[in-house]
């Protein structure tokens, strides 16, 4: 049925037919969250967009090995500069904690609403406080290659000479040249030999908390090692696809590939795949435009932005409904046509259980499904299955409707294609069926039960009609006369 | 209202009054689990044992660090004679995956099932292999003071001249020369001086997967120096309370002593606090003998040994029905009379809900609480608690039923006493409340419909009873007339 897959790689600029170094075994590796916060939609979108692509490869019947990592030591406030605080341990100080319970608590923060979003869990989860000696053994590495040194106890990478043996900028598109002239003044680049060298291993002053003995004194890793070194150790040195968001294009994948390539010789990925950022009300989410909405605020509806709570489906739905590559603009309207348009399909997915078979067809499943995968296969275009999956949902209700037949064979057909697509690959599971198909239960049975009510008393019965009001206030409902009939509510 | 609290100290013997050493800070160390397989009985009595600990300290007041290890490297087969494959490796190689993710698999299990029996997440996780760099410098440690040596590529510690300095064996009260002469002859203890060394960093042979770069050559550290030097980083050189399976004073926790101790010159722990064993029907656990009970066993009754699926929940109230220090025999009979007081106790509770305050009290409730508190006081006697709660129960309803009264402000008291042991302390929350609040009010509401409706034919008016049939109907509640009146089913 699927036919080739193809990703459009940051590195070629070009969309490449996919195909794995070593078949069927695919290496993934993504950029995880550095948990020094609580998860928000910026979290969201990468972490749905890869789950997107794992869910398909797996989909394709390739063994996946998806390596997604913590980050949790050596991500600076000033990311360029490497200068300033470790975001981990500004928080420590702040919350009054030790670095790792922070750690340990904005994971378990991150795990449990990447859970809710139906995210499945990566193969391996790699932090980067846990990997220090292999960080230092490619950092060793990287020097013995003649392309690092050492400088009062830290250690930085030489641009220059890595640029003219094997040349950087390839995957953001930038010169060297016009990278230095665009500079500005670097805090700290006293040390550096030229302003654009990034650090490897940094010396740990004296309030540093997370510190770790190294050949070069007492340190801590430079942020971009980490994933140089956890993807080569879980994935070998040449794997399959790197994904992560396009902010970290520059200067953390250049970075990363400069450093592998450093030792090795030649890069280490093949498919380099950037999801876009999102936007809020059409502007960038930062704390300082009082903009940031954390996905506990959607969640629960408590975010000034929002009128409302939208479930976790919801938000996976919305962010589906962009492709990857474009910005996704979020607002409370987006989220509120989002949860109609998933209520839709919803809907059409439950009348799909109900519809009967015919002797023949007057419908064609198979050019659906092929029209779906072929969308997945350029590229995980989202937006264009889930308009064939409502195009899924109208062809079952013509039949529901008697406009429409479907025969045996392709009822079946169709049941296998919706389900594979709406729950295996785009991950939309049914969201607490259980709960919600007993609450409207309740509704509707109280409902029932108050129409029951207002015939009695047309008729007179009053006692009938206190009968039910008392036995309803037993149940926990109370029912209030209006002059419209009655209002009622439980609790 | 707490008095002082009493935990039975392994190490000296007595039950000790607990006084932290940096008040109101208090640390916690509990050994977690080695993850190759799946979580069972045996990972869920310590789990729930230092929750109960954790939750209470909590409750005092105290700022507790609770750090739970996760084993995930160094642990061999046979653990006497630091030889045989790492468990992690060998379940790698039979799944034919990464041990990495063998490691992530059963991490995520085990997090899985503690939610579920709602063991709360311990402040900080850390992983051994996250803490290579940390053990290697211990090991540098112990050999400087003189306690450790190196052969081929691996280090021992030199058990003989530690037990001349600091005496080894106190906590499993064991004697250097018994052990000795007890002692069959180990395999691969050539290496060692003396045949009760043991490893603290192994040399790596060619088929080792997990191995790192040491001053020793290519190794693995020991299974017992992960938790010396993890306790010890998170919570100081000396800190108040160590936890773990009995099952692991000797050799494990015997030998963090020493380890500690050689690098300090001074025990780490103040309080050892050890939790019995689980036993199936009088037999000891094990795969051998095929009464291996997992926990997914037990929620889902899958097991021949098991009539039906128990809650998480009842297994949680079976596991607080005796004291930790005391052997916990596991059957589907005990479980099942865990399933009844769990009811009753949730009764009550409910009722708690209900009952109403008279002008004066006939109950004493200051009484109960402190009867509460004491056992609580008295090395955590959970079962205790529980026949206090349901002296709590009866209290509750006698008062229900008029033969007692209660106060407005001993109702107050009797609540918060309740909530605060039932729920805060004992960690016994209200399973799935929403889903059984609401399904149990389906269930009455129809029941309501249908006296309604059995009133209606009994007035002869057939016309209101067709139309409850059918509304019922139309809500998915099927209505059967039988020759006793009726019956119903959802579906």
């Amino acid at each position: 049925m699927t036919q080739d897959f193809y990703l459009y790689n940051t590195l070629t600029r070009t969309k490449e037919k996919f195909e794995p170094i070593n078949p069927p075994n695919v290496g993934l590796y993504v950029c995880g969250p550095t948990v020094y916060g609580d998860p928000h939609l910026g979290h969201a979108r990468p972490a749905v967009t890869f789950d997107l692509l794992f869910r398909y490869l797996k989909h394709l019947g390739y063994k996946v090995r998806y390596v997604r990592n913590i980050t949790d030591v050596g991500h600076l406030e000033d990311e360029l500069a490497d200068e300033g605080e470790d975001k981990i341990q500004k928080r420590a100080r702040i919350e009054k904690l030790e670095p790792m319970e922070v750690v340990q608590h904005y994971t378990n923060r991150y795990h449990h609403f990447m859970d809710l979003l139906n995210v499945l869990p990566p193969s391996i989860e790699p932090h980067a406080s846990g990997h220090i000696i292999e960080q230092q053994q490619m950092v060793k590495d990287i020097i013995d290659k003649g392309f690092a040194y050492e400088i009062n106890g830290s250690v930085y990478f030489d641009l220059q000479k890595y640029n003219s043996r094997y040349g950087y900028g390839t995957l953001s598109g930038r010169v060297m040249d016009e990278m230095i002239s665009n500079t500005r003044e670097l805090e700290g680049g006293d040390e550096k030999r030229f302003p654009l060298d990034f650090a490897l291993w940094k010396k740990a002053d004296a309030t540093h908390i997370m510190r770790w003995p190294s050949a070069w004194g007492e340190g801590y890793p430079g942020w971009h090692v980490e994933c140089s070194v956890m993807g080569m150790k879980y994935l070998g040195s040449c794997y399959d696809i790197h994904g992560g968001g396009m902010d970290l294009i520059f200067p953390h994948h250049e970075c990363e590939i400069a450093q592998s390539t450093a030792v090795t010789g030649k890069p280490h990925v093949r498919f380099w795949i950037h999801n876009n950022m999102v936007t809020i009300n059409g502007q960038k989410m930062s704390k300082s435009k009082n903009n940031f909405i954390t996905l506990e605020d959607i969640f629960t509806g408590q975010n000034e932005l929002l009128e409302k709570a939208f479930s976790p489906m919801t938000v996976r739905f919305y962010m589906l409904q962009a492709h990857y590559a474009g910005t996704l603009d979020f607002s409370n309207d987006a989220l509120k046509a989002a949860e109609q348009g998933l209520a839709r399909l919803r809907k059409g997915m439950q009348n799909l259980e109900k519809i009967k078979s015919s002797e023949d067809s007057t419908v064609n499943v198979k050019v659906l499904e092929k029209k779906a995968y072929d969308a997945m296969n350029d590229d995980m275009n989202s937006p264009v299955i889930l308009a064939h999956l409502f195009e899924g949902t109208r062809m079952i209700n013509a039949i529901q409707d008697g406009h429409e037949r479907i025969s045996r064979k392709d009822l079946r057909q169709l049941r296998n294609f919706m389900h594979a697509f709406s729950y295996d690959i785009l991950g939309l599971k049914p969201e607490q069926e259980q709960v919600s198909g007993d609450e409207g239960r309740s509704g509707e049975l109280i409902g029932l039960i108050l129409q029951l009510r207002q015939e009695a008393k047309e008729r007179k019965d009053f006692a009938t009609a206190d009968r039910i009001r008392s036995g309803l206030a037993a149940l926990g409902v109370k029912v209030k006369d209006t002059k419209d009939g009655y209002e009622w509510e439980i609790g």
